[in-house]
């Protein structure tokens, strides 16, 4: 971002972008049409960004930084790592049921730009990741997640199961699952699969509410 | 396809596809590269396909056959359907790793076609993910897995799980993990995440070779 430009209109275009992009897709949409619904003038889109991809990644950043923020709120309170992968679950796909519109800019179309997937170094998404890596660790040092787990690739595993319940939710609009149910599922067949099978400890009945 | 056209001739224009999709990514791609590859004149490519959007969809159809095959001959031979689990990471992974360019263009370039991810009815992938619910399913019924678990939803966790993996080894191309081991560490972790706890059957030590 330029910044002599007010910060207020910046993030005014970013939102504009988010609709536009999940109304129109990333290469349909135009940068006049995000311009109209960001009530700027078209030039004015050029004194922030320097093009679309620019938009999209930006719009991708400032997401993610709201994203890493409620996702540490919700798991920095609890001290059990399983907990927390439970909470980490929950909260991963509950932003995505309540934010529809970023979900499907997520995605869908985001894995549309090639300068996206390829040229562009993604620490945010690492930073991400990486929470799941340190509750993996933390469970590891504490005894309930078992030392022969990779760090590496247990985040991973994790990560990619709830990222296809996700895309899975977008794209089926009209038949979608309960994501509180799913989250259920999804955070008791992964803490199964990374715990130490200490008894009297661990996964609870899938179908057991809470 | 036109039926009246040599069916070796689509075979050859789709592999040359896979390399062009692979070397230049889906929007950069030209049809005329794709014939120069396939040595075939240009005008010849749309005797067979519309554009290079229907290029990418039969591609996709084609080597899903191929993978389903290879997929179907790893599982059917055995009866445990644990063991069929941990030959379908096996599989899926080592898919991947034999078939670098392949792997490119459906772990990236195919999401980059909004007609493929929104307009394309996918009953191939379907298909791969039902083998997934199938095992599942027969595991409940032998008592191996877990009955509350959702086949729907285990079949995405494990998917999942093996195509995050995937798209990570096809964009780190200089830090790649032995796809052996990650193969053995997922399937590990998800086998521990669905099977009932039977003791003295189930998952190995994920560290044991095997």
């Amino acid at each position: 971002m330029n910044r002599s430009q007010p910060p207020e209109k910046h993030h005014r275009i970013l939102q504009a972008a988010i609709k536009v992009f999940a109304r129109k897709g990333f290469y349909n949409a135009r940068v006049s049409e995000i311009a109209r619904e960001a009530q700027v003038a078209d030039g004015t889109i050029y004194l922030y960004f320097k093009n679309k991809d620019d938009i999209l990644i930006h719009l991708f950043e400032e997401e993610m930084d709201r994203i890493l923020q409620a996702m540490r709120r919700a798991i920095e309170p609890l001290s059990d790592p399983l907990e927390k992968l439970r909470a980490f679950a929950r909260t991963h796909l509950s932003l995505v049921e309540e934010n529809p519109l970023l979900a499907e800019v997520i995605q869908v179309e985001l894995r549309q730009s090639s300068k996206f997937m390829k040229d562009y170094d993604n620490h945010k998404f690492l930073e991400y990741l990486n929470l799941l890596a340190e509750i993996i660790e933390e469970g590891q040092r504490m005894g309930s997640i078992r030392p022969d787990i990779h760090p590496a690739i247990a985040k991973r595993v994790i990560f990619g199961a709830l990222d296809e319940m996700s895309t899975y939710w977008v794209l089926s609009k009209k038949r979608r699952l309960p994501m509180k149910e799913a989250a259920r599922q999804i955070s008791e067949i992964l803490i199964r699969g990374v715990e130490s099978g200490h008894p009297g400890r661990g996964a609870r009945s899938i179908s057991s509410s809470g």
